[in-house]
């Protein structure tokens, strides 16, 4: 043990005390919305921010004398404590509002808000006080901004599954030292980021959302959340299909790598109509819309007469706008809701289910697998085809028109491996804890790849307040490890990380 | 398409015609058999065998002027269409005896035995004519004298899956020629699978099963089949757990690497005790065994109540024994069903879904992933958390003390991810032909592991009779291409196999 002694737990404490810090902004921002609505819970937001910032003060000012350097295993304590400490802090409104009384059911709402989850244990949003519902939507818009810095900056430092790949692609000055990476890389593509959620605010507020609502449901797209503000999700627009269509475009972007987006902006076309990962993210898309489509099609009148949705522009429309809203938001590990996929037919259910294990683009807000591992593997598969007919051949992957390092694509294999590995123990806990098949299979899928809705009890016009409190303190295990691509998380329990050297 | 002419079809057709005749032989056995129990189809069988004697030698007549060697491509083929031919000729009993008059329905069964599944279409197994079915119970046992040839000597030359870890282990003169290690290796494993098959018959004869059943049993046990000749299967002998516990200790040896056996003749218990895949294997089944005793023992007032199982000796032994006879037929792949492992709990079904993803060892008749390759998966992910930390270090995986090549490892890690992705394929393409959610996952599980019972439709107290035709073709792909380890059977779906060097 004795390298706790070695780890800079002063400058760990220091940086969780930051985040209080700048958690408590936030909540002051939200105390503003409560003022501004006059939503009742003003003086009980203003005591959540003002103890997130003296509680962050206290312990920066503990911690002030610190080593400036971060050694990589304090990063990943970081990384993962950052995650813990903020879902912890991230109560506060609830608790004190009263809007989650419970406070297993407030950290897992924390939580799913932070790792971009969307999963809810709220039965009734609609009553909950603006000020707590637009701090809600922050809690994903922190957690997507988290996750931007995680993917372009630390992760690949940290050597995490395959994420040094896209990496060198991304804007910056280089180099391996953390810090100027962060700041320089993480401020271009934040401001893109902010730009997105802007432009998506006005065109919602444009089409016919209240401003509210469109914020809400802006913070909550660009960073693959899926929190709404209604009950019904984004269900509740179905005669507006103008604003499902807004929120398609947006989820697309938020599923896609933010560095090509920088490209866009940049004009440098050609670099994203070449990026491979690309290419595959929007093959994926346009394949997977056409099936679902097809099939919402064949089953459309059944689904009408089921839930009343009208097919305002027709059931052609209407099938190409749900499957492709449905296959975007599975993809993207958004879990915003437009129907109840699970009602169309048995087929679309394991269909959409078998999406939850894709995952958006890397570098972009979205949990799951990532669509480059599915490349790095899809192209390893077939290698091996070839290693097994030609033994002695040298076959590397080729990815973007360079040999993929070997112990890369190592890394790639033993991530998913490790993902369903999680993803077996986290059904087998479900289940022990009284969760029936599908919604145990459905409840690990979602919460691993942060979706949000799953099957069964968990399904998508349903919430998690039904489940029994160990299965809320599972499900935020599951979001956390997901969203911190397992092994951040996974090495803290290896006896190898506490030995020293 | 030029390397078709340069494919030896003479010798791949001479190879099936050879396997024609030892069908046709076995057929002759079964009809010896329809004679002596006077079942009323013994001329039925006799033509039946003569079908494919004469169809045998025809084709191997016309194809004796062939070349002697053959190549790796070509093996390939042999193996996959060597399954194929036997699945076709092997349903002449069933067609001419009319015991299955569906060519389809034949076809699967035939297919199911061959692949040592022991999925069944039959609804009422014990009004088929005893000849009948002594000849499906050997089909699983001529299917596993092919698996173990196919295991020790043949994939492991094809570059398969790790195959070639435990190989090196067998015993035999060694060197990379085909034929001289099929042969000599064969010989040796072959005896200790045909004494192991009469030690059972008789034990199971003195243990009061009539010979017929014990002769059935015992084939179907050291083949990892399953196939029964009673309609309950093994439950039928709840109230004599004797004859269940001799299944057990059947199951369990034949779920080894027969290399193992041939030590144990051979007095060399050293290098049993050092096997790290036999020590992996025995670690699954006891610590599996205490879990699903655990969850058994608890339910079993209502087990009792609900299939009238009598607890011979108290609830204790009760819950061991099922739990341990449920554990190795799902592990060992036999599939073999002393109690409805469904009605439970639901944490049981999902734990034996899990366990279908398991498989007994590499070099026994077992299907499914095998535990060599997870004991590869498990070591490598353990490292790649170390790979993690230490970047620059090179840390091999060690199996029985040896450094496993990386290629080796490669190919298992691609081993996995190709089972999983047929597994996804084998759910979508049962799904959309109208299986619901559980059987469509079950079924795919368990055909793919070659396992046989599966969950829901398919599960441990129903038959697949009821499938869709187009499923049933489906189900019989998976068990193929789960049986011949996947890459055997696709890479004849690739097109760089059929193209020149």
């Amino acid at each position: 043990m004795s390298v706790l002694s070695r780890i800079n737990f002063r400058i760990i404490f220091h940086l969780m005390g930051l985040l209080f810090m700048v958690n408590g902004g936030f909540m002051l921002l939200s105390a503003l919305v409560s003022l501004l609505y006059e939503d009742g819970v003003f003086t009980e937001m203003i005591y959540a921010a003002l103890v997130a910032i003296f509680a962050g003060g206290i312990i920066m000012l503990a911690t002030r004398n610190h080593r400036k350097e971060i050694q990589k295993k304090e990063g990943y304590i970081v990384v993962t404590f950052g995650w813990i400490f903020m879902a912890l802090v991230g109560t506060l409104p609830y608790v004190f509002t009263g809007a989650i009384p419970s406070f297993t059911n407030a950290f897992f709402e924390t939580m799913s808000g932070y790792t971009t989850t969307g999963a809810s244990i709220l039965n009734d949003i609609e009553i909950i006080p603006k000020g707590v519902l637009f701090w809600r939507s922050i809690t994903h818009w922190i957690g997507g901004m988290g996750i931007i810095v995680l993917a372009i900056a630390i992760l690949p430092l940290l050597g995490i599954g395959g994420m040094q790949l896209f990496a060198a692609e991304a804007p910056g000055p280089g180099g391996d030292k953390l810090h100027p990476r962060i700041t320089d890389t993480a401020k271009r593509l934040w401001l893109i980021y902010v730009g997105y959620t802007l432009a998506e605010t006005l065109l919602l507020w444009i089409a016919g959302m209240s401003f509210f609502d469109a914020i809400n449901h802006s913070l909550s797209t660009l960073s693959t959340g899926g929190f709404s503000t209604k009950n019904a999700s984004v269900a509740y627009w179905n005669s507006q299909p103008i604003i499902q269509y807004i929120i398609i475009v947006f989820m697309f972007l938020a599923g896609t790598n933010f560095v090509l987006s920088y490209f866009a902006f940049k004009t440098k076309f050609q670099k994203i109509l070449k990026d491979e990962e690309f290419k595959l993210y929007v093959s994926f898309i346009v394949g997977l819309t056409l099936v679902a489509a097809l099939f919402i099609y064949i089953y459309a009148n059944h689904e009408m007469a089921a839930i009343q949705d009208p097919m305002v522009l027709g059931p052609l429309e209407y099938a190409f706008r749900h499957g492709l809203f449905q296959v975007l938001a599975i993809v993207t590990t958004t879990g915003f809701v437009s129907a109840d996929f699970t009602t169309w037919t048995p087929f679309l259910t394991i269909f959409f289910f078998g999406l939850m294990f894709l995952g958006g683009s890397a570098g972009s807000t979205a949990g799951g697998i990532k669509v480059v591992r599915h490349l790095i593997m899809i192209k390893n598969g077939i290698l091996e085809f070839k290693r097994t007919l030609h033994p002695n051949a040298i076959l590397p992957v080729r990815y973007n028109n360079k040999a993929v390092q070997q112990p890369i694509v190592f890394n790639v294999l033993a991530f998913f491996i490790l993902y369903m590995l999680s993803f077996i123990v986290g059904v087998l806990v479900f289940s022990l804890l009284g969760l029936n098949f599908e919604t145990s299979l459905g409840g690990a899928a979602s919460t691993l790849g942060n979706v949000g809705p799953a099957l069964g009890d968990l399904g998508p016009v349903q919430n998690y307040s039904g489940l029994p409190p160990a299965a809320k303190w599972w499900s935020s295990f599951l979001m956390l490890i997901g969203r911190l691509e397992l092994f951040t998380v996974l090495i803290l329990f290896t006896p190898f990380f506490w030995r020293n050297r």
